[in-house]
């Protein structure tokens, strides 16, 4: 069991590492975006290198006190921030910025970075770091790999996984593993830098990672259009993958709740369409030297038939600018309408027309409710988000079983994922430990154990705290 | 320690798992490519499906002894081939080769079957599983996962790893995880999938899995191009890239050394150029609709500008095909050759230039050689085979300081790969140990004591075996 980070605790570490910044948290480090959970911490440290970060590790682990890593503060389920159980030692690598290498393929730069300043980085270089987050602004690196960060270019470059190299990370004793390989093929062993990702924190502290850059297409263009059904969604992404294969960078479903939620209670955004379609789908393509994108888009939409009822396509990067505004509003007008579950399902992208319409049909059948289902439709992967009736308000609604209800079919129908892109955090320890595949949760279990066998790190993520199983 | 498939054991095992097909192994199981190892096993066994996998498994567990998986035996670095310690049980997946699902993004095949059987079924549903490899019609997708294969197409299309979403693994204790998701994105918990892939069968054995599939590219074309040197091939990359960012599916280099060892020993193909360039480029586009290749690899040419000094474009997929046969005839050439010692090094691809440049001073320095430099420039991956000189054998040279020196260099100088594709397997288990970081080491070992802790798979693959620890 863990010990608390209580004053002698804190006293005792300020000894063995002095020169570590320590402090009381401010509120918002104790906050999610959501406002779901309150945090708590004994102390909040920001380390100035991996030094540190690792004398830390191992000062904790000695005396069994959990660490909790705080990034960006942007994650929607809960991981950084620890509700119940002893105190922890809360971790911000704010600190830890410096772009250490960059070349043409990679860079190398500390996890405490924002995604927008990996980006910035490789823009200078004129390249790009792909990974785009509507949160990036404030969201770490370090936070985006710990999770396994998705967005709006997976379809095209892949999730933070695919997109990095290499990883220096402090383990729960304090051993620094030094794993900042800038190669694209490494077959030396296990693979621990996938293990790594995704983990929440739960199984070592990254301190700083190598990421793939990309040259940016020559010809880069987007579009919004109108179809008729998630079905014509679906097929208008074969037509665009079977004439562009590699090239179709976005491929964003939008319902007609999505644009309703933006006109009835904002962010102000300019809408396309003046009539808003009850589907549309917005999409990036990034072509070869010689392409046009206003003749590749004017191509899909032919070949799209009646599929399509009408197409905006930017003529400017101010417009692509709007039209992505527009999606990205999307997540701040649900938050002002108040949902009574969110989820982010994945399923087989051939199936998400049978999702949509199965998950309407059994939720009509649950209650009266407004359903805003949007996204990654090119990965499969929506947020199928659940809003009380006009007038009506979200306590009014029994949220477990709307939650519950969707991941069955997602699971037991349709063989898919309760959390495809926000992970699992505290808020989905429960669903997972009851959805998941008992192999997989006696092996994530012995992982757990064979790397971080007090329990220090992130307790509670993932799997059930130690005080709690 | 373990117990040896003796012929108590293997009677006891055939009255457990009444109707698993066993019997004594045909040489060819207890041989691989090079010919350097030499198999042992008490029994071969070939369930014919999951339920006898996991049944054998778990009986070879409660008697502790080991199982050697085999798949198309194409492996070079020795994992299927068990030559000392207790006999294990072979175990080779060749009946269990049913395409259990496909659709236009997924299918779902047994490990039994052949990487070609694969690309066929996707084939037949106008769809391209792109992992290709020279041994692809031996090679079965079980062991090319095991392994995490690459390949001439993971510049565009990434390894096996990235082209899997899915396993189904039987575990050391004989647990089935059913792990057979078809999802882009899944971020429920640890990362498992990759964990298990690259790890030869050491983690676990790998039954079935989910594959990505792709649409293939609406225009295709293959060149040759003549460059001046490898730092010109390298600057050629970038500005294909900056052209068709996307859109490059493959970029192999090939030396003068290896065609001239086809002029040489065969076997016969057509050569490209009158008089072999020391250098050349293989470049593969794969193109979206409205492009022409011809005129794409015209336009490639031209800003190549005096790093290049010939260009070959297939005019027809047979030239195409006549191409790839130079390059994929290499390997055999090689063989008939017969190297002194054969690297499979990665470092990043803009160090590739000084590389090649150093190692070659390096060996020079050390004797006579002839060095056969070729492979992924655009992975940064490099089979870097150093042979006797003209008129000499492999049995004048000795070859363990030629493979420490090479692979110090790629460590050390370049923070490389020692192994970039092949994997570790019995052959690299000292140079892992030897090189790796130790806190990586000392992870795989946790892992590995986690998920097999009496060490009945693939004994001695990656770390050493428990009888020699």
């Amino acid at each position: 069991m863990l010990n608390p980070a209580d004053d002698a605790f804190v006293q005792k570490l300020a000894e063995a590492v002095p020169d570590l910044w320590m402090g009381v948290p401010e509120p918002r480090y104790l906050e999610e975006p959501r406002g779901r959970w309150k945090g708590q911490a004994g102390v909040l440290a920001k380390p100035a290198n991996t030094a540190q970060v690792s004398a830390l590790m191992a000062f904790c682990h000695a005396a069994r006190v959990g660490v909790v890593p705080y990034g960006g503060g942007t994650g929607l389920v809960g991981g950084q921030v620890c509700s119940d159980g002893p105190a922890p030692v809360l971790v911000s690598l704010e600190k830890m910025t410096a772009l250490r290498a960059m070349d043409a393929q990679s860079l190398v730069i500390e996890a405490g970075a924002t995604l927008q300043a990996v980006q910035d980085h490789a823009a200078s270089a004129g390249r790009r770091f792909p990974l785009t987050l509507a949160s990036q602004g404030s969201a770490q690196i370090g936070g985006c790999l710990a999770t396994n960060a998705g967005g709006v270019n997976v379809l095209r470059y892949g999730n933070a996984r695919a997109l990095c190299l290499g990883l220096e990370v402090v383990l729960a004793d304090g051993t620094i593993w030094h794993g900042l390989k800038r190669l694209a093929k490494d077959n030396t062993g296990y693979d621990l830098r996938d293990l790594m990702i995704g983990a929440e924190g739960s199984l070592g502290l990254i301190t700083a990672a190598s990421l793939r850059l990309y040259e940016p297409p020559a010809v880069e263009g987007t579009a919004v259009f109108a179809v008729t059904s998630p079905q014509a969604a679906v097929e208008l992404l074969g037509l665009a993958q079977a004439r562009f294969a590699g090239c179709v960078s976005a491929f964003e479903l939008i319902s007609g709740w999505g644009l309703g939620f933006l006109r009835a209670v904002g962010p102000e955004v300019h809408l396309p369409f003046a009539q808003d379609p009850d589907w549309s789908v917005l999409i990036d393509l990034g072509l070869p030297a010689g392409m046009e994108a206003e003749a590749a888009f004017a191509d899909l939409y032919e070949a799209a038939g009646d599929r399509v009822t009408d197409a905006v396509v930017a003529q400017s990067a101010a417009q692509a600018a709007q039209l992505w505004q527009m999606r990205e509003s999307i997540p701040l007008a649900n938050r002002r309408i108040g949902a009574i579950s969110s989820h982010d399902i994945a399923v087989p992208v051939a199936a998400i027309p049978d999702f949509i319409a199965e998950a309407t049909v059994l939720l009509n059948a649950m209650g009266d409710f407004r359903l805003n289902c949007f996204g990654h439709v090119g990965d499969g992967n929506l947020h199928f988000n659940v809003f009380p009736a006009e007038g009506r308000s979200r306590s009014d609604y029994d949220a477990p079983p709307v939650m519950e209800a969707v991941h069955k079919l997602v699971v037991e129908r349709f063989d898919g994922s309760i959390s495809a892109e926000h992970g699992i955090g505290r808020l989905k320890v429960g669903e997972l430990a009851r959805t998941a595949d008992p192999a997989k949760l006696a092996m994530m279990q012995a992982v757990k154990t064979a790397l971080d066998r007090r329990g220090i790190l992130n307790p509670g993520v993932i799997l059930s705290a130690p005080h709690k199983a």
